[in-house]
């Protein structure tokens, strides 16, 4: 059993011009040994997002905290705190921080 | 993307023997069509506890509020909101809420 705090995952700002202040935590990962899917975190500060694009494996989100919009080609929702969200492979995607707090989310993918 | 709220999940009783007092919400699962790994949501009343079992998956465990102890066949570790847990596959498991307030996770399996 493997059992970590969140806090002492590092965080990993994602640089990308696709990408406006956004940190990533990998909270269970390969370098645990997850014999099929990844825990991910991504805090989102207010007026950042994250890539708009697609790929071809699925996403499993649970908003943890703060607000937001989750965009795809055809609709943009407003998430918040306790939304869990299926992203289907292939389908056009992004998550956007509108409010005035840290948008935080568990982002989950099968390991490839 | 399917988006939902948690608290419109619904919450079922797990009953059996080897459980006390908790409930289990499928928050993305077969019925959503998620391809690979299945979102769950347990609540355990203070004083429950889940399965004392193994099983050959794994479980991908973050805390989402409350505290408690997980077991395997070795340690007691105590546990709280924002920790994350992975079970390895074929490794003996419980978690128990003994603390006042509700133990709330997020288990992830992968699809059988």
């Amino acid at each position: 059993m493997i059992i970590k705090k969140v806090e002492s995952v590092s965080k990993v700002k994602v640089i990308d011009d696709g990408v406006k202040d956004v940190e990533k935590q990998v909270l269970l990962g390969p370098d645990d040994g997850v014999p099929n899917f990844i825990m991910r975190q991504f805090t989102v500060q207010p007026g950042g997002y994250t890539f708009y694009h697609t790929h071809d494996y699925e996403h499993e989100v649970y908003i943890v905290s703060g607000r937001g919009i989750a965009r795809n080609d055809k609709n943009e929702v407003a998430i918040e705190k306790q939304n869990v969200i299926l992203v289907t492979p292939n389908e056009v995607h992004q998550f956007v921080n509108n409010g005035t707090e840290p948008l935080v989310f568990l982002c989950l993918i099968p390991k490839s």
